[in-house]
């Protein structure tokens, strides 16, 4: 029932009332979806990979063998995260890479963290 | 089968690598099984609701409104939560008092972002 992709809006709002205000059922559901798809130690370690690739970015068939599972297996992990928005996929002739969605990422991290700031305003001139 | 509450040494250790190392799989599991914890809405608004207490602590009775859940539901939320290191409980004579666990939490933070430092580190003082 949730073969479907979230939109940016979705996370986007879902993430913005998080700065010490109550999370709403709806936008919990949103949030819930996420997490959920983090709950496996296989697409925890493919989302490892895409983040601390050199580039950002892996082809699929190279997360098979650091992974140790099939490719149908990787294929489905993948698939399972790009529909929770946290990964995007950039199909280059043949190959298809995959990379890490950092706004999705940071919506969830304000959930763990509501006082979080982006690592871009931490950093600078805010 | 994982009716066990994680060791503060587990996350602690399961969060160290993730500086732009490889998860390995024993550690994405127990990780995972916390991810996985946070994969319901109504146990996403428990924390945000403890998260956004102004004491950090919540009685577990004062949740049930809030939550629009019967007290068995948030009892049972708060048990996952509990068991998979997220939150904790504080006995007050007949209350309990539950809280999130920040440790915990920057753990998972970091499997989100691999470059995030810890609030009190970013904040100077550290």
């Amino acid at each position: 029932m949730r073969a479907r992709e979230l939109r940016t809006a979705d996370l986007t709002e879902a993430c913005t009332p998080l700065r010490g205000e109550k999370l709403s059922p709806q936008r919990a559901a949103v949030l819930a979806d996420a997490f959920k798809a983090l709950g496996d130690p296989v697409r925890l370690r493919i989302l490892n990979l895409l983040l601390t690739a050199p580039e950002g970015k892996v082809c699929a068939c190279d997360l098979v063998d650091p992974v140790g599972r099939s490719q149908p297996t990787v294929s489905h992990h993948l698939k399972v995260l790009r529909e929770a928005g946290l990964v995007t996929a950039d199909r280059r002739g043949t190959w298809i890479f995959y990379s890490a969605v950092p706004e999705r990422l940071e919506a969830l991290t304000r959930v763990l963290n509501p006082g979080h700031q982006p690592a871009a305003v931490v950093g600078g001139a805010a």
